[in-house]
């Protein structure tokens, strides 16, 4: 078997990580992670800036690298499509992509206004004007798809590269307490019960606090 | 042949709806364009924050709907694999898929410093020190991949999806005459010359200035 690794900055903080991770796990890749100190400019700049940066993720196997968590998501759907990171009827795999697309380009004000922080837990937590039309967009790209694909995730009753793709969103609007339809809020609770989300949630968890000073940047 | 639709906003700013058609261009597929006119919020919204939205570029194809520049790239790939908008070899397919998602999410800084306008011109017009950084990154990618395939094109002798993605960064580049290195400023000729681009440009060109009071707004 080709020898694969990942390049991961923080567990708690970096959701482009998570994605990235997460996407190897469904493709059944097994991987070794390669964490990034925080101290690496990389690292930082991927986790102050809120983006995802040329060196996390990173996927390296065989002679193959492979940066960019939407690139990340294509190779390895590319390697084992049985896997079904995509949908299989066209017209689903269309939209699929559609709102990877949206989730990888957009949404700053959400990224900047609930950074990605698994230890921590607001209630109440009042939430900026300028991220609830984000917001709102991502719920309403949840309720069309549950709606019309029938749910318990985004395209039905398998998870795809969607999936993963708003599994951070899910956990920082239950980190900070936002306010759900009954919809969106079934679904969040049903990616939080997705088995390799709940291992990378642990370990998170578990993760030496070296990250004061970058925190206080936020 | 099935109908295609392309939903664009401004030829000579919106750099997203450049993509989105030179995209169609390299496939092949007919579309018939649907201008947004800027009054509309989600053209406004895609030009002031350059950024794609889900509204602008859109693709509809049948029954197909598939908005986000790099899902009609997947799209436009998946229904015309002979069209080459990736490369054939899975290592250069990587990479080339790597540096697409890179365009796509990031370079904020040269975004909003350097707004596209093909009927400006600056000549010595002085670089915003927070856009140089993302600028030496374009041209590291750029002279990374014509030495790896040999040029003139980012992938070796054909275009790829990687080439008009980065085709209004070239764009920009002779607008703003922004210093580069002999490697770059072959490549951004060469793309300069590409027929579609400059049907493109020639109608961004002769589009009537109704964004006068956009234009103040960046």
């Amino acid at each position: 078997m080709t020898a694969a690794t990942l390049t991961i900055s923080s567990k708690n903080y970096s959701s482009w990580s998570l994605r990235g991770w997460l996407l190897c796990q469904m493709a059944g890749l097994a991987v070794e992670e390669r964490m990034l100190s925080v101290d690496d400019p990389s690292a930082r700049a991927e986790l102050l800036l809120l983006s995802p940066s040329f060196l996390v993720p990173c996927l390296t196997h065989g002679e193959i690298k492979v940066w960019d968590t939407l690139a990340i998501a294509a190779y390895l759907d590319e390697i084992n499509p049985q896997a079904g990171l995509l949908p299989k009827d066209a017209k689903a795999r269309a939209h699929c992509r559609a709102i990877c697309g949206e989730m990888h380009s957009g949404f700053a004000n959400l990224r900047s206004a609930l950074p990605m922080n698994l230890k921590a837990h607001y209630p109440g937590f009042k939430v900026w004007a300028g991220a609830q039309a984000d917001i709102d967009r991502v719920t309403e790209i949840w309720r069309d798809c549950l709606e019309t694909y029938g749910g318990p995730y985004l395209f039905g009753d398998r998870l795809t590269m969607a999936d993963a793709m708003y599994a951070p969103v899910c956990l920082r609007f239950l980190t900070y307490d936002v306010p759900l339809d009954s919809v969106s809020r079934a679904y969040c609770q049903a990616i939080a019960q997705w088995p390799a989300l709940k291992n990378w949630i642990e370990a998170a968890k578990s993760e030496p606090e070296e990250l004061e000073e970058l925190d206080a940047e936020f």
